[in-house]
């Protein structure tokens, strides 16, 4: 197989560092630029001594960022740049008949108000919306691969879709009422050298943040409601936790049919394993956890497996649902290859295990 | 004032370190004794270098426990023993007249039924359950001021209890359907040589644990009964946080009183102020945060305070509170020493600033 | 005894905030002013919730710093700032005749030429050199006293000159050939937001930095010339470890006299025990390890405390010292204090225990 | 080319479950069998839930260790057992035709007596110790293709040995006088449930250990006697760093060639230079770093590279040269890898980039 060539718009920050690691050990494509304005001259291993063993990281420098050169360098391109800025380079590139898979939150959303009212500016390209394909893989496969604009989803979003779509398209749950507390590593916060994510003031530290109305909402409701068919409006608390990498989400829901004894709770249970083990049991990247396992980031840290296990409350009558991911491979970088893999036709799993 | 001489039974896990710490700065008590099945016969300096700039940690030696002994050598007794352990010890100090302080789970519960379903095992001293007040001061200040042994509440309740009760008592918000999502440091699991909380199993990971039936449930529900006049179930879901101390609690509650403008979301938001105003705004270990604050467990890790602050989310008509707290101060040792400070006359915070 | 006045410029950097919380405790003093041009105009518990338990704190506003004013308001002034920036503030406090305690590099060398050298500029004030004391008091405790200019050790200096500085005097080691490795926490870089220094960057990383040159060296080697009464030239290696706070020094020596036999191994470490014990057996916060015990950062963070340990290793013949200290502590905040205590008449261990 | 069939005795330690993944996924072996005394009888999913992608996860089983089964399903055996142990399951597997690679201390030595020294025991298979070669692929690469008894280094060791042979081999360095400073992160104490190794006493933690005399030395000078072809005693200080994974060594040497002036350091230089660059310019798990940049073990934990620098000190006349590995990778289970790829005739790097 020819290998296809690929290009990374805003390789430095954590996203972009953990897209260069996974292409660069892809089986199928040559990594063939990567920009960074701050580091534009430099190879890739004099800013990153950690790919210095890949050959190809002696060699590959990174440029500044110009949509048409790279248009002509590469077959697909990755843009992990911030939401407004994303836009701006994709329009070009699929102009010039290139694949484009954006990690940042610009084409996520079907209604250009809706991120207007999250992301508080104007869209810059809203006739691209109808275009983008939100790149949840385990949901959107068959869509994806015939795309040519991938909306990579953001690392709170894919801990929290995967574990609830199935329930809701199975109707096992209400659609209303719906919790989500999530602790994130402090990656999430990408490489901006801001005195709240320095050393000390987030290690010994465990806080919640930009509660209750967070940007992410906008992606989570949108997809939530397409699952249910109804309108959703969900409560989610984001915490920071000191660890470097990872999402753990704990879900608060309310089944759709009460249990009232051992036997009716032994049949829900099995129903909504039945649903999980229909949409996920051949999922490569879907861990159901069985027996007493509960999620845990530090078995899915480095990976891009997210690991979901639930429990029925008999005491209070609800169902929780818990998962684990690292938020820069399954809730950014290892995502958006599954998509690449998808839309170039490798094998889905290629370069990701 | 004369000195109350005060003694620690199981003083060498980290709830006892805790107290040591505390006492041996505490300007009205004397530590007479210590004891340790495992240290007995070594120094306080010896088995905690970090003691060694206090003279009396030199000369104050370990003992095996001994309650007739201690009866003798101490006005004030601290239990910091498993649960099930420490009614043995207490039944003979209070024999003997002496106040008893215990931070086990023996003495917090009315009801030895609820007790055993609880802990797995009868209640070893059933008839001292009615003698015993819970050792939260900011709700039973008086009454542990009359008592001789005091239940100090578990680290978790406490940082569910304060902030729930004055909206409950209040009728602020509905008694039903609470959520508490709680996440602990890793010594809330004590100084056990156990796999799960080695170093490298704890570090860079995030974990739930122990639900959905948690046994501190059973002491947050009875208090939450109380204060609701009605019985109390709710949701309880801990994590484990790479963290040594602090347990952030985020609680999703939902007010007897619906919003539907801004207008009653902010006469809502200034029932609740008053509400905490009027509950804690003269407490000196509790925080009510304002403007753009939430809690974070490094403001509070060291001293007795436990910080609280609230949101009214209008998209879902919820209220959130947050509290941060040290699990080992506030949730155990600081708060046993104001209940001591309580019992014994001496100014509420002698020691604990 | 009346309280005195103190004032803090440069209160939010985290020497600054390490001094805030000592001296809010303080039992001799009132903490009259802090400044902080970032912070101007807002209290000290809107900047720090941490310390909104004081009284103090919701009504000490932040001001613009202003010598002049500061003079009036405070008896004594700390200086937490940059060096090159502390010597401005300095010269008119002192002709004030205010006390001026400074934690900067500013005024620890006899030497401008030194300072030149390790500090790139100029010496703001080098008619000031003379009148300044090296504030280490356990090693210059009378001329601290006597003096109106203190000039605080930093943070590697203390944990290097406090173990060595006996020893020299003494003339058990050689000084020639001396290495000092040490490591340090994160909070030794300052609350700075560069990138280097974020959680990510820090958190599972161990690396060395600014070696061979670390500025450090000048006063350490001037302070340790002094001791030998001898020209003294260090190996010194300072990393960085994720930890918010301590240092933990190895020392690697060679002892005069040579020692070939247990009997002669004895004998050199009792003239060692010895020479500690005169030197250190009688301070507060000197702790000399005993037995199988060595240095641990954790049993000295949150206190003023240095541990000191030592090896005599019969396969090398070289000596081992280990110390271990909080960097923002005893090497920084703490030392201040306890040579304001010595200058203002206070007891020495005032407000640090 | 055929599958070799590889099992592991002694799997479920940290060593061992490195081993697992990399094995996993190693290209040119199948992983026949793994045990374990205490998980006899689950699958690796069930022990390790992060393997649960791996369909041989679900079906492999641990089983009890018996070296006659092993030696009749494996081609090959990795021994991940405690040292003395080792040594029983070496004998009756290289008798039944086997190649064994140990990760244990048993082998690494060439005498018995050195052997019982450092370890406090009898060498349980003293006859074996010829035929075992050193399995530091780098410098015994023609001899380990050769062996069918691979001891694979410590982790200590190998951060030692790499930066100080190719030196001492060019004579470039004094055999005398060496010192080694390395800060090792927890996972080195293996998967022990020790109090010494819970998260609350290892975090916020740093402090030496095991000082002066470390077992490792034993190995370490060993093989720098061999590669100075006279005995070299070195001075040794490990310290327990809070991270998971990592070694860092500091090293320091005295250069047998003085220099006094910059034409002379940079001479030196580039002698070094040249040598590491004859020795390890072509190695794929050996990172020379040039310009500023200094070894930091975030940059090769997770991979099988050991990160080399060096600086010439102008004022000591000293040289530094500092190493960073992965303890569990670099430091053993991938360079036990590495020398079974040499032992089968694998490319070097299978299954390790």
């Amino acid at each position: 197989m020819n290998l296809k060539r690929v290009a990374i718009i805003g390789a430095s920050g954590y996203s972009g560092e953990e897209l260069v690691r996974l292409l660069l050990n892809h089986p199928h494509v040559e990594l063939v630029a990567v920009t960074s304005r701050q580091y534009a001259g430099q190879t890739l291993a004099q800013v990153f001594p950690k790919f210095a063993g890949h050959s190809h990281a002696k060699t590959l420098h990174f440029t500044e960022p110009n949509a048409e050169l790279l248009a002509k360098q590469a077959d697909v391109v990755f843009l992990a740049l911030p939401h407004g800025v994303a836009a701006e380079y994709a329009m070009p590139l699929l102009d010039a008949g290139r694949m484009v898979i954006d990690l940042s939150a610009d084409f996520r959303l079907r209604s250009a108000a809706v991120y207007k009212e999250f992301y508080a500016h104007d869209h810059p390209a809203p006739d691209l919306l109808d275009k983008a394909v939100y790149g949840l893989p385990e949901i959107y496969r068959d869509e994806i691969k015939k795309s040519v604009l991938i909306a990579s989803p953001g690392c709170y979003p894919t801990s929290i879709l995967l574990p609830l779509i199935p329930l809701l398209m199975a109707e096992l749950i209400q659609p209303s009422g719906i919790i989500a507390d999530s602790l994130s590593g402090v990656s999430g916060a990408g490489r901006k050298a801001e005195a709240d994510y320095l050393f000390c003031e987030c290690n010994e530290s465990v806080r919640p943040y930009g509660m209750p109305k967070h940007r992410h909402l906008s992606e989570i409701e949108e997809q939530l409601s397409f699952a249910a068919e109804t309108r959703v409006t969900i409560q989610f608390t984001p915490h920071l936790i000191p660890v470097n990498r990872g999402i753990l989400t704990t879900l608060y829901l309310m089944p759709e049919k009460s249990f009232s004894d051992a036997a009716e709770m032994n049949a829900l249970n099995e129903q909504i394993a039945a649903c999980y083990a229909a949409a996920y049991g051949d999922e490569p990247f879907v861990h159901l956890l069985e027996g007493k396992n509960l999620p845990d980031t530090k078995n899915v840290t480095g990976t891009n497996v997210i690991e979901i296990a639930w429990r029925l409350d008999p005491r209070t009558g609800r169902l929780i649902v818990m998962s684990a991911e690292d938020n820069l491979i399954k809730g950014a970088s290892g995502q958006a290859i599954q998509s690449m893999n998808l839309v170039c036709g490798f094998p889905e799993t290629a370069g990701l295990v």
